[in-house]
């Protein structure tokens, strides 16, 4: 039996299903088998728009010290952004990322059975560099005789490219060793940059250049790693034309929130599609849907995108032993189709379908 | 019979299959029936990535002046953009849309027949504002101690959102009395507007305010004109799930790109798909997709999205009838399905295309 760990994990549920789905999350730690060797503690934090309306602050001091401090992963479920600027307000997600340099957004999207449209498995990961881009968030509005204009800048560094790509690289080269293990040659290891260099040579001409230095490293070579490029309007395109081709999608930040939301559509729902924002010494998983204010409090939000964050968290911990029993256990689920919530046509609690997925884990 | 009204319009073929769908676009305009008491006068004009190889140049002078001076219309083909920046060169269409303030791409999107993923009838327009966005292409790269760092400016003005917006709901004005002459009632007029405010609350917040109080018209609100926002993210996950929903969506520059070709793939082929440019007192009609270099000079490549960008120049130069004669023959070629490019399944000629669609435009 492998020596017992003890892992602390901040728990910000954020607003609206974030307050449901997060404690299915912690639900899951707590019933992996002990036979993992595994022991989590928990810790409360506060983000969100319910927290900015509360206390005139939406990402408070204590949550980014703890995160930073005490904890080696964390949950964050989603928070509800008003429209229109609210003076004092920005989102909390946007700003954890930066405080923590959470530089990697990685966001697996698998098709649970083929359809019509897709008939092949869709099974992609998009890797979003999370910390620049248009989400700098420097912007200023000037005044002419025609009215106000405005900018935004938007920035592209050559070591956040090339951090990013080196990542991506990475996730491309461990996904062919797992397929190589279940004996699947369906897929080469392949990884798309995406940019817009024909409009942007320095911009995401950066992004590109470094981005191939960075995924010629000799061991992306010997891992067999075949690297492509899609201009974005293309690669979305073709994403949706021919998705099952594609492996690991790399993308500045703003590309990469797109193509993954376009990606979620084409497996049919966000309420199945995970994330990890990936930082040095933290990782903190979280679902990709919103707040969802329509359902919230109905208990029939779908625990699965924050069930796959959980493992994906642990995956980047190293703990990929806990991670696959995690994601054996929801595809048990959704292959068996029987519980599932309404996003999926069901009619199934967010509970029960928890319940479920922990009654396969032992399995 | 109406007076005879003779139009001079540019051909800028530029590259690959541009030059062989730009003279497809040329030979329907001449085959539009006597009836319509149109002539039109033709006039080659270059530009291209083989213009910018030949001449230094890739837009050359005497096209922009040529366009400016004599022309009511235009057909621009593709161009071949190489992705690494190459000195000297730049898209000339970018450029084009910008020197004769072509402000707005039009760019509807129809399904041919109703498939398994939608069985719904899709048929929608992005209206993309085309003159400014990260396409002022204003960029800067700086060295620091952790490499290159490369800066763009994405600028949105007051008055080109207005502008943008107030076209956008003249369309969902003219699309929604079309479908009352037809007595189609399955969908309410509408502009759906695309942002990312909650990140950009200045630049995209600028665009969205700016939307909203064009929208507002008094002339809009009698046209019974429905106005939505949809976060970009959003936006593109609900356009792949429930397309057939949306009427007309207006966009920034670089999202409208985006958005364009997402509804491109729904509809199977960026061959079927035709935009306008439309400025004051000139339209360019160009089809959506690319130069298509692997199947350029093979005589198969699709030339719909050009009769139909044909069609659309017509419609924004007030010649309705005449464009509505071209988009039925080219729904009738689609809907008997006897005669289609490779792209869409078939093995017709670009020829054998052209001649069907203008044996139907006398029907
Ligand atoms: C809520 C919003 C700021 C955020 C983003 O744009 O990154 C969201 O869309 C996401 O993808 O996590
Ligand atoms: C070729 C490229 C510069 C262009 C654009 O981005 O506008 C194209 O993608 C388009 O949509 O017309």
């Amino acid at each position: 039996m492998a020596a017992s760990r003890t892992l602390r994990i901040g728990l910000i549920p954020g607003d609206g299903i974030g307050r449901e789905v997060i404690p299915a999350g912690r639900r899951i730690l707590e019933a992996l088998p002990s036979s993992l060797g595994l022991k989590f503690s928990f810790v409360d934090l506060e983000a969100g728009f319910d927290t900015f309306k509360q206390t005139g602050v939406a990402l408070p001091d204590r949550t980014v010290e703890t995160l930073k401090k005490e904890c080696d992963g964390a949950l964050f479920g989603a928070v509800s952004s008003p429209v229109t600027a609210t003076k004092g307000y920005s989102s909390p997600i946007v700003a954890l990322r930066k405080k923590l340099d959470l530089y990697a957004n990685v966001r697996p999207v698998k098709s649970v059975a083929p359809s019509a449209a897709y008939p092949d498995p869709i099974d992609l990961v998009t890797v979003r560099e999370n910390t620049e881009d248009l989400y700098v968030k420097e912007e200023r509005t000037y005044d002419t005789p025609d009215g106000p204009v405005a900018e935004a800048i938007k920035r592209i560094s050559h070591k956040a490219s090339t951090r990013i790509a080196t990542i991506a690289g990475e996730i491309a080269a461990r996904r062919a060793r797992v397929r190589q293990g279940l004996g699947d040659t369906s897929k080469q290891a392949m990884v798309t940059v995406t940019h817009k260099s024909n409009v942007l040579p320095q911009t995401d001409g950066l992004f590109r250049s470094a981005s191939f230095a960075a995924l010629a490293a000799q061991r992306f070579q010997d891992a067999g790693v075949k690297v492509e490029e899609q201009i974005i309007d293309s690669m979305l395109y073709k994403l949706v034309l021919q998705p099952a081709y594609y492996d690991v999608i790399v993308a500045p930040n703003l590309y990469g929130d797109l193509l993954s939301d376009t990606a979620a559509a084409l497996v049919s729902s966000l309420g199945l599609v995970p994330s990890a924002n990936v930082g040095d010494g933290i990782v903190i998983g979280e679902p990709c849907h919103g707040s969802a204010p329509d359902i919230a409090g109905k208990g029939i939000s779908n625990p699965i995108a924050t069930l796959r964050s959980v493992a994906l968290m642990l995956d980047f911990l190293d703990l990929e032993e806990a991670a696959s029993k995690i994601y054996a256990a929801v595809d048990a689920n959704l292959a068996d189709g029987k519980l599932l919530t309404p996003d999926m046509g069901g009619k199934a609690k967010t509970d029960e379908v928890v319940e479920d997925v922990i009654r396969r884990l032992s399995g």
